[in-house]
């Protein structure tokens, strides 16, 4: 195939031009957004458009006569799908080294040859790395100039879309309140400024939401906090003059997206600015005076909004109860069409979606549906599209025997889901239902956990994973992520996973965890059996202070699937016990089929 | 109590004579030596000879009118009681902070005042850590200065050991094949020299032995290693003619103990000398010429012994087998006289101790026998002293009902044992024997786990803690340590603990370590049940290699004091199997009283 052919040939073709004008000899397009954001609005999606990769995360390398995406195992096969034709090489890299870029770039360019970045999209801890190594090759790093601006005259506008108040009750911390405490942990660390730009941290503290990315319900901004005001840098047009005035009420002031730059640069000779490293950018760092003394720590508000209050935890348990209503009418329409009626893995993105919508108090989804069906099971961010996805029943019968995987959720006012199960279509495998089995074992010996409280979250990993490990199986992905409050679906601090510990994984009350073991067969199946978790208190006394999970999620999980010769006695209560709860909450919500299907599916074994 | 009595009030004064004559406002005695070892020589045992403080970790900072010891709270008991009278300040310190004192120095110290420490005893890293810190408070620190040499006259002369062989077939890798292996390590390095200050890396890489420190088979010595030498700086005497002929003929050339720094400060201005910046003191770092290259690396010896060869694997059975045909000998005596003899904790270190001697190929014990009844039982670093022991049986009876933790060990010229096991005197209460179970849980579940080999060491700490975690319990101390081969009962680099992981912590074939979970009730009782492992290969297929834990250690665990509603069946199997292993390979070793009391203890439950 001639690559230039490919759109992404000309694309490349109008970069390199501006390279050479610019006098720049590579350019570096990250996965990244001025707010460090895990999806990106189209503006910032340079990467995607000038190597047509649409996954999410990716770094895109362009030199004069060479391109290269530099993307880790989950990435590959679709990677390889969509580079083919364009003349860009895929570098294959291990998952948790997202620099590898970093050294093919110094040993491709000669010493004196230019770099160009745009620090507007790059974070500070990654920049300092990325000019350590520049540096030691005797590279030139230009961070002050946009290739992009004339080589993407197509670059998508910034989002518009309006900002809305997140009010009580489903909000029971008043912003005031929330603002009081972070002065306090400002003053804790002798800061008189704190500089904001992660999303999340915004909507949450300003008890505001918006819907500038797909799912997230965040807007674009950064906040510049003092002792006495908060001034908010977002886009013209998105805060209503009623709004505004609740927001100048509480100290809030807006200001131009575009000035945040020019604030910072503003800022008294004496000042002292909290910023989290991570969590910056190196475009809003340089705009610093010399004279400001920097103090890094993890943003106040991440820490806070872990840590879900009391008032959200009975809201979360509300919004779970309707997740779980909606998944009831869902699977009971499923299992009595299963063989019946045409079903495919876009079929059940559509009714199971529109389940959930009809539930009071929903937003939106809160990621894409993964309906994967066999071997596209075995795909941990597997998504169906019309042009390619699996038929799982027609009018005749089951397309074919095997397990459905079903990975979805939702925003709500009060809270955020994520859940996944695993469902039998025709008549599974001994296999399969062996890997099912496993795969329980884990999700139940996690669940069933206590611990010390501030026990690093990422130590607990290994105890999901044991019951797989027994069988020399394994996961590529992490046991647990953090989940946020009508937020992101995926937040911090805390990750069950293979990451080396920092102290602000500490496990503390309030905190909600996904646990999601899995087990995928490339070309087979997959498994994953995901619960979100509340960080509970449990009795302790002389040895400290102890922690349980109170399992949040309610929904069956499936028993038909269960190999019962490798299921303990204790697991198996833990099963029923965690049944009997599902019948007593979702029953009063649920009737009809739903209700029978519920009756069904959360008999014991 | 008036403080200028004690014995430790005139060496602090004729310290302070000294500090005051050198103009320093400051002492900083670490507990270290200029081997980094666990174990010092008397030579170094500064701290313990100012302080009074006899515990193995603890760092002292004597000012002109104050001092402070620093320890955690494995000490504090001790601490307490050895400082009453010194009026020296102790500091309780969190494990895991053992930088605590440098914040205390920098602040009790004024700006332009000076620091001095014993450059020789000080590892690189904290160097770096107190060098940075001092300048920060514009502290002086002085490292070239030695205060103690005439405020200590009393103090010991270095030891003067002999040195042996480790000889085949005990060590079944030849010194030549070890320097081989090691110059390919430090040419992947693109290393020209290699220093190196770890006793048992010296031990192992020369295949040397000695006993200059107790318990720890190793002789005082740097090494210094180049493409076809090894200077070896040892003490004159300790190597006889014959075993320098031998060495001379491997290149290993002998040089006096202090000429180290003279043959660094010589190297050539184009050497590249790799040195683990935690094995390596700054005074032989300040020796190195500014021209030569430092490559920091964890030395590739440390990683090299760490995995033991099929051979020495074949050696550590058999010195197991030993150890455990030892120990019935033993406990039958124990098991005949209690009720009817007296028997104190002292008699157990004596009688114990005795019957490894009669072992072959038993070379000395590993670690100071720990016998500790009830109470004593209680504190993980407790040793019985004529002065201060518990009685635990009389002629006319037991003193106490209760239990008795004994954790022991020895050296044998094929492998280093450390067994923790615990017996019950009387009728242990229900509470006791509750806690018992629970931590043999614990040990169970981790000596079953199989998992992909390079998982993090630590990863695997909470699946011990687990069975105690769900009760609220916990334990202070990490799970499991690495072991040498007949060399320290403590070695690296892998780690069963709750520290933070790093990459040469991953589990490889071959390491041996132990799992010792435990539960101690302060002023009550301890519990704590010890094995060692060795990871062997666990079938492994599409989710690649898989390790298990072969246990090596053979000695039943008792099964008197379990509490057997808390066992399940899969965890009564696993200890069945180990007695039905242990029954098997002791038997033929044993007789009698000894053979009668492996039949008792290895029935099945």
């Amino acid at each position: 195939m001639d690559t230039r052919s490919s759109p992404i040939h000309l694309r490349l073709e109008r970069l390199r031009e501006q390279m050479a004008v610019q006098r720049i000899d590579a350019v570096l397009l990250p996965s990244s957004d001025p707010h460090l954001s895990e999806y990106l609005p189209g503006h910032w999606q340079a990467r995607a458009w000038f190597s047509g990769f649409t996954g999410s995360m990716a770094t895109l390398v362009v030199l004069a006569d060479r391109a290269a995406l530099f993307a880790d195992s989950r990435y590959w096969t679709q990677a390889e799908a969509q580079l083919a034709g364009t003349g860009i090489e895929l570098v294959k890299i291990a998952t948790g080294t997202a620099a590898a870029h970093i050294e093919w770039i110094a040993s491709a360019l000669r010493p004196g040859q230019t770099l160009a970045v745009d620090a507007a999209v790059l974070g500070l801890a990654v920049a300092k790395q990325l000019r350590d190594a520049m540096d030691a090759a005797r590279i030139a790093l230009r961070t002050d100039s946009d290739p992009l601006t004339t080589a993407w005259p197509e670059r998508p506008a910034l989002p518009a879309v309006p900002v809305y108040e997140h009010r009580a009750p489903h909000a029971p911390l008043s912003r005031n309140e929330k603002l009081v405490q972070l002065r306090a942990a400002m003053a804790r660390h002798g800061a008189s400024h704190h500089l904001i730009s992660t999303l999340d941290d915004l909507a949450w503290l300003l008890n505001l939401r918006g819907a500038d990315v797909d799912y997230n319900p965040v807007f674009l901004a950064h906040a510049l906090v003092s002792a006495d005001a908060v001034q908010l840098f977002i886009g013209a047009g998105k805060v209503d003059a009623a709004l505004a005035g609740v927001l100048a009420a509480d100290g809030v002031q807006l200001r131009p997206y575009e000035q945040a730059r020019a604030a910072l640069a503003a800022l008294p000779a004496d000042a002292r600015l909290l910023v989290d490293p991570r969590r910056v950018t190196l475009g809003l760092r340089e705009a610093v005076p010399a004279s400001v003394r920097l103090i890094e720590a993890i943003n106040p508000s991440a820490l806070a909004k872990s840590r879900k209050t009391a008032p959200e935890a009975a809201f979360i348990r509300e919004a779970m109860a309707r997740d779980g209503a909606a998944m009831c009418a869902f699977y009971a329409w499923f299992e009595g069409a299963l063989g019946r009626e045409r079903i495919t893995e876009l079929t059940i993105d559509e009714r199971l979606s529109a389940e959930r919508a009809r539930q009071p108090d929903y937003v939106s989804l809160s990621f894409p549906v993964i309906a994967g069906f066999n071997v596209n099971g075995a795909m941990p961010h597997y998504r169906a599209t019309p042009a390619t996805h699996a038929v799982i029943s027609r009018a005749d019968g089951v397309a074919a025997d095997g397990l459905l995987l079903i990975d979805s959720g939702a925003q709500y006012l009060g809270g955020t889901t994520d859940i996944t199960r695993v469902w039998p279509v025709g008549t599974p495998s001994a296999a399969m239902r062996r890997d099912y089995t496993l795969v329980l074992k884990g999700t139940i010996a996690l669940s069933r956990t206590r611990f010390p409280r501030g026990t690093p979250s990422p130590m607990l990993d290994a105890i999901a994973r044991a019951p797989l490990w027994a069988e020399s199986l394994d996961y590529g992905h992490g046991t647990g992520h953090g989940v946020g409050y009508f937020l992101n679906v995926h937040e911090g601090p805390q990750s069950i996973s293979k990451t080396v510990p920092t102290p602000e994984m500490a496990m503390e009350p309030g905190m909600v965890t996904s646990i999601e073991p899995g087990l995928y067969r490339p070309g087979r199946w997959g498994v994953r059996i995901e619960n979100l978790v509340l960080n509970v208190p449990a009795p302790g006394d002389e040895f400290g202070d102890f922690l349980a999970f109170e399992t949040l999620t309610l929904c069956p999980i499936d028993t038909r699937s269960i190999d019962h010769t490798l299921l303990r006695e204790d697991e198996r209560d833990w099963l029923n016990r965690y049944h009997a709860m599902v019948h007593e909450r979702l029953a009063p919500l649920v009737r009809g089929a739903a209700l029978a299907w519920l009756e069904a599916r959360t008999q014991p074994v």
